[in-house]
């Protein structure tokens, strides 16, 4: 289990351990894929893959020699330079792409000093830290579509072989009318499929390339175009529609409408899926949890060897996934919220609402994406049990079906005094520990217009399902 | 607690001004339609529609009479009920639709009791309340759109009107490269139309009917429709259906896939695109207040007799529709948050997070609302000083084409070379109080690669406006 | 735009229901004490409070006439103001004071025109409405402080009379070891006493008034007065003091340290103290949720005609005390984190931050008062259910026990494998459906170390409480 | 700049880069102490802190033997752990002192197997976990604290030696009337002083140690002691007052009222007085970025090569500082805000609310340690220029005196027309570019009340900074 330092050595590039990453705060996440990709140095790379990418997308219209832009592209790896020295430099700038530059250039120019003339040519940071953002979210949004859909998937197994299996239907903490743990199910994957859409609708279009230069005009892109097409001045408007193309090409990413260093909508609609996502997986938490109460005990969570383990009581088998997902579930819309709020970014580039951006966006990435993995494994391995939903549904004798009675009841009663009868009726039958049936059977009133069967029929909570069935189906028919 | 018409007759149009809801709190939608648009009134008034809607739907079904669905429609008046008195009832209930039904019934009663005995037939409060939330918020959110439209008419004009007027860019609250106004104005509007966008798609299905019956069953309503259908006991899934398509049909909403009581895709997607509105606006307020400052002076808010006066000040003209709108914005991200984390709704009803949301939500629409009748005051009215923006490019002397300047002295000088010689002639220039090109026309290195003319022109800040105009054409040449 | 009483006399103690602001929406607040000390026209009346102190407070340094400041006083009163007109007339100038400071001139001018004169004589709008502000906050805070004692006293006798009354500890959603209720209801004291800490600390010194003038020097105030006690030209430091005390002690408020136009500590602080006691009572809310569901029923809320009825079940009542408590648990924290954030307050008075603030801490205020108020009924009235605790213990047949008799076995087993062995046993005690001693009774490496007797008394959950008792009497022996 | 694997050879323990924190994403705290106090390995030796203190609290009672309290103290030593392990573990258990446990005990074991038997002797993770977050906040905390100190230092040299730097006051966005830049550090300087005193009061007291048990009743603990102490039974009551002293004692924190499991006031506390001081620390960051701007450049952060550097524009000196600081106080009272409303955790422990809170505590005290130490930098350097002052205080021609002469006038002119003279006045001035004492010297309603020398001295702004200087005295004075 523990390992000394000489255990560790065979892990490759190394860092001092005072700065690791563990995931020890927020095991929600850790070890999971989103976690990779959303690490320091893959948000390195993204950058760097962004630095590659400009300098093919100007090769390809003809301004930069397409050998730098070889070179510059090989080179661009992360682990060629050293992220914590970048991070301590970009103190002094208050971003880490001067520094990244720096250090690219370098690197570059150790091999080709004339290829690294053209490392960050005409660029701003903003556009490599933003475009290396988008980058690294589309790979992390990736990821938790998959994980979505084994949960969708798993829900809608779940939803199918529950669709009949009768459980209470409980409103404010109290057992209400029956329902089904199939429409359950089926309401759980709606919102899944409902948070990937959200998903889906942000990487279809969603995650443009950053173009702006300094201020948003593209000025320095063009000036050095101008140079290095010489005697060759490129009209302003065919330059800029072939770049931003090239580029958007070249990372795989969207064309956007403006350069958006302040126009910050992808931010605000990755920040609003994510926290949709989160959320609705967050429902699903809670609702597992109030299912797995001791006293309730109608799911439970997929067994494992020393899962739900607690450091001092051997009987528990914690609920663990559920509490994982709705701790994620209880950060993310804040930390969204805040994403949101740095829409409001002065002037051509902010002086703080774009830096502030970036912890909150990985954050967000991550805390959803181990959400989602977490919520795959539970939704796949969760146990019902049919036998204890009958059981709570009979523990109030019968008092979820006190609507119906009343119902059947109201024509001849009059709705209002039919519901007065039955609410001292329900509360007779708790005061005295008799089935509803029982009482109403000892009021003239109700037998004078029920005969017995008709009572004992309507009292007979588990038929009381309304369309529980036919909403599952259609829930589940549309795809 | 309930009271007839004739009861609240001395109420009649007033109430106690200690309960005046004046706006006096909210200057930002004080009189707007908006404002008028979320009062309690309107929603009383919308949830009354819910109710009349949903008795001419089970009419259409034939489970109701139409008389009587033609009665209640008739009497579902807001101005026939006490809302006060309802809202003090709501505590005994936690919300106000048991109250509601209650006194509704008496209103109904007093004219036809027959009719009286199906109103709510088989409903629950949920379904009442969220269809009247989802009716105001179309109204309201159709109102946002028209302000919507207004301010992104009047930027496009600024847009096009400024597409050459040549500005100082800003960046972490310094002056950068050139930009144009144009350019500024267009990128404004294209958040709004983000805005717009997302308000669109809200209203295209967003906004569905609430119809689940007590636990989302609709258990109530077909055990109703089974009573009320004497002998012709409907097909469960038929019913549903067709209850829920005359309902959508009858309210004019969405169908929903599912009863969403705890599914709240439309709460959370609402809250988003209405905190993305108000920050959208709020980013084009804190970027008049930017240029509106006394030293910059390059835009000024639309003036009107008194507009901006001060309590103590004869001079002052204060940006106070930027201010009101900057308020707004500040606010609703904060609201829209706490409605997202109303997803995390427990069990088939929620004990807490739905009755937190209703606050929340109005406050967003006339926040937002009143944000955007505000922003298109000011987009129309906006002053534009076209003097004062060159004035202030000419401030620093040329610094701003610095970056022009090094990128002609890169290919013969290296590009950091020729970055570090501009670093230390802006710093020279600046220390000495003389413009840059005159400070560069002393360095030999300068001089022995730029002719004087090749200088003056790289110098002249105006004509570095990179891709600024082609921009604009393509923003507005969308549509 | 201003209106005099007599203009607005036909709307006497009316306002158009259209702008009723009847709490539907809120329950939680609707009716309460703070609710009405919370009003537009509270607010309304606090600010004209400010302004007749500082009159008063002037005329105690004699540079305003004392008969002037009589008058003023006598004619400060919201009633006599169109509070509404104010609100729609703020929209020229972001804030209400300006045409307060008009219409309340007009009222004073129509008796002594000569006193009209002395009205916000040197004064800015921030002073006013900061001022008021406060005042309004410390009569809210007040209300609440007496709310909290209701319930801390009806939480001390809770904790009491239930020293002793065993029930099971649950920790993530399941049983884990016993508690006591009374140890449950001592935690809630000490948190709501925890809450009632904080808003003494924020009525003790933190309530200050603003006096700064138009940016926070007091020139407008200190040149008024030299111009008012013509010939006798005040020290300026001298000045200060005794204005300021003066003014701190008309109003009863604090003497802040520097004017805080942008120095938001006092709002800050209430927002701090209000999102502490919103989610103190949450947690009691959540609790109380937890133990009233139906299959736990160990609490029941107090009951009253017609309390907790629902509009579709008759059998129902529902935890509504609970319900409005955490509906208001989940609005605070957003709403004071708004407020927080508005600390960014830029120059020396900002042109948004501080607009944003207003209607955020109404909301907070009344909300939170609303909360407590509603949380002394629940605590005075909450029914406790020994036998259903009792019951609910033994529902696992001694699993939570589980945890001593590992611990007994751990000195000759060794902890680690008694505490597998305890786990494997459990897990085959729920599997059989046997109680935990029998089937411990079954494996000699438990019979080899402990006999029937002491085996037994392990089991007994009851008596496994720890030092419960005794946490009870500290916690309630401290007053 | 860049350095290969090899080089960072030397780092001694090591970890795989890809889980390296870096501080890419967050540089406000790259490499700054606070930093490292709250880094995964910290928190991970805190929690083996709070272990190794809980064992010698046991031994002090006499129910452990001395012995093996001090093996375990000697061993529970972070670098024998692989944090990483435990992580990934921990999603097995939600929590990762579960593996934390088993760990320790295994490297205890492997040197003394009876030792082993007594590590968290009694105990559960919570306690433990909260322990060490109380440990290291108070570590971060302290170092906070030094930071705040040295701001404070800083901000009282500035506000001294600027007492009577006129400049002017500026209100919404604009210039208002005049003040002094030493009322405005006084101000700054304030607000440090104000949240290193919420900080202070969070140290003292504030902190208190976990000990609890399984759910709050220290259950296993007495159980234990039982044990342990065979034949000598302690006293519930005195076991309870010896143990939590001890215990406190050991880790220096303070001792609870009551185990806080779920009575999250210490959390609370700690999050308010994190959000109180990013934002104070904001308001200073927002308006030096106010005052550097461009078109104003009366401040300027302090310089260092490479300082404020931009990867495009050879010009700039970005305030690069007030960046960071703004970026911090952007996200900190959202994060503060999610850590408030996990007071809302249920039962004796929360499934979700607990586990959401680390990340979210940790963020909020590095990212506050952060901006903390930037501040001091920031304030210690900060350089001020008061010719720059002066000139855009005249820009306006004395418009900042308005106030003034209106209330010259007022007198004999009648308050309100003086206003609207002096509003039109302005106006016209602006419109034709003069100075507002020679308009007003062409208004014989002016001249026939004001001198010419009464005149100019009035409209000379820069003597009409009220009590600007007693309140700089007054602010400085209290110590």
């Amino acid at each position: 289990m523990t390992t000394t330092p000489a255990q560790t050595g065979h892990r490759g590039p190394t860092a001092p351990t005072s700065l690791t990453d563990t995931g020890l705060l927020s095991p929600v996440r850790a070890g999971t894929p989103a976690e990779a990709a959303t690490s320091d140095l893959a948000w390195l790379q993204a950058m760097l893959d962004a630095e590659a990418a400009l300098a093919r997308a100007q090769a390809g219209l003809g301004t930069l020699p397409h050998r730098a832009a070889a070179t510059i592209t090989r080179l661009a790896r992360a682990d060629r330079l050293d992220a914590r020295a970048l991070a301590l430099e970009s103190r002094e700038t208050a971003n880490p792409v001067v520094g990244l530059v720096r250090a690219l250039s370098q690197v570059v120019a150790a091999e080709d000093p004339a290829a690294a003339e053209y490392v960050h040519r005409g660029s701003t940071s903003q556009d490599v830290l933003d475009t290396g953002a988008m980058l690294m979210a589309r790979r992390a949004l990736t990821l938790i579509r998959a994980d979505l859909a084994r949960t969708a998937h798993a829900l809608r197994e779940l939803a199918a072989r529950h669709r009949d299996t009768v459980m209470a239907g409980r409103t404010l903490a109290l057992q209400a009318v029956p329902t089904t743990f199939g429409l359950k199910a089926a309401g759980w994957r709606a919102l899944v499929r409902d948070a990937d859409r959200r998903i889906a609708g942000v990487l279809d279009g969603g995650l443009p390339v950053s173009l702006g230069g300094a201020a948003g005009t593209l000025a320095g892109y063009l000036e050095y175009a101008r140079i290095d097409a010489a005697g060759n001045r490129p009209d302003p408007g065919e330059y800029l529609d072939r770049l931003v193309d090239a580029f958007a090409t070249e990372t795989g990413l969207a064309r956007p409408g403006l350069p958006w260093h302040t126009l910050r909508t992808p931010v605000a609609d990755l920040a609003a899926a994510l926290a949709f996502t989160a959320t609705a997986l967050g429902k699903i938490a809670v609702d597992v949890q109030s299912l797995a109460r001791t006293e309730v005990a109608e799911v439970a969570e997929p067994g494992a060897p020393g899962r739900g383990g607690s450091s001092a009581m051997p009987h528990k088998r914690n609920p663990v996934l559920s509490t994982l997902i709705r701790g994620a579930a209880l950060q993310v819309p804040a930390l969204s919220g805040a994403l949101t709020q740095c829409m409001l970014a002065e002037d051509e580039r902010s002086a703080g609402a774009w830096h502030a951006e970036w912890a909150l966006m990985r954050d967000c990435l991550r805390l959803v994406g181990g959400a989602a993995h977490t919520a795959a494994e539970l939704a796949e391995g969760l146990r019902v049990r049919p036998e204890r939903m009958r059981a709570n549904l009979s523990l109030t004798g019968g008092h979820l079906a006190s609507e119906r009675v009343a119902a059947a009841l109201a024509p001849t009663l009059g709705r209002h005094p039919a519901k007065e009868l039955l609410s001292r009726a329900t509360a007779q039958a708790e005061r005295e520990g008799r089935p509803l049936r029982d009482v109403l059977a000892g009021h003239p009133v109700v037998t004078d217009r029920l005969n017995t069967a008709a009572l004992t029929e309507l009292c007979d909570a588990e038929s009381y399902t309304g369309v529980a069935g036919p909403l599952v189906d259609r829930a589940l028919g549309g795809e």
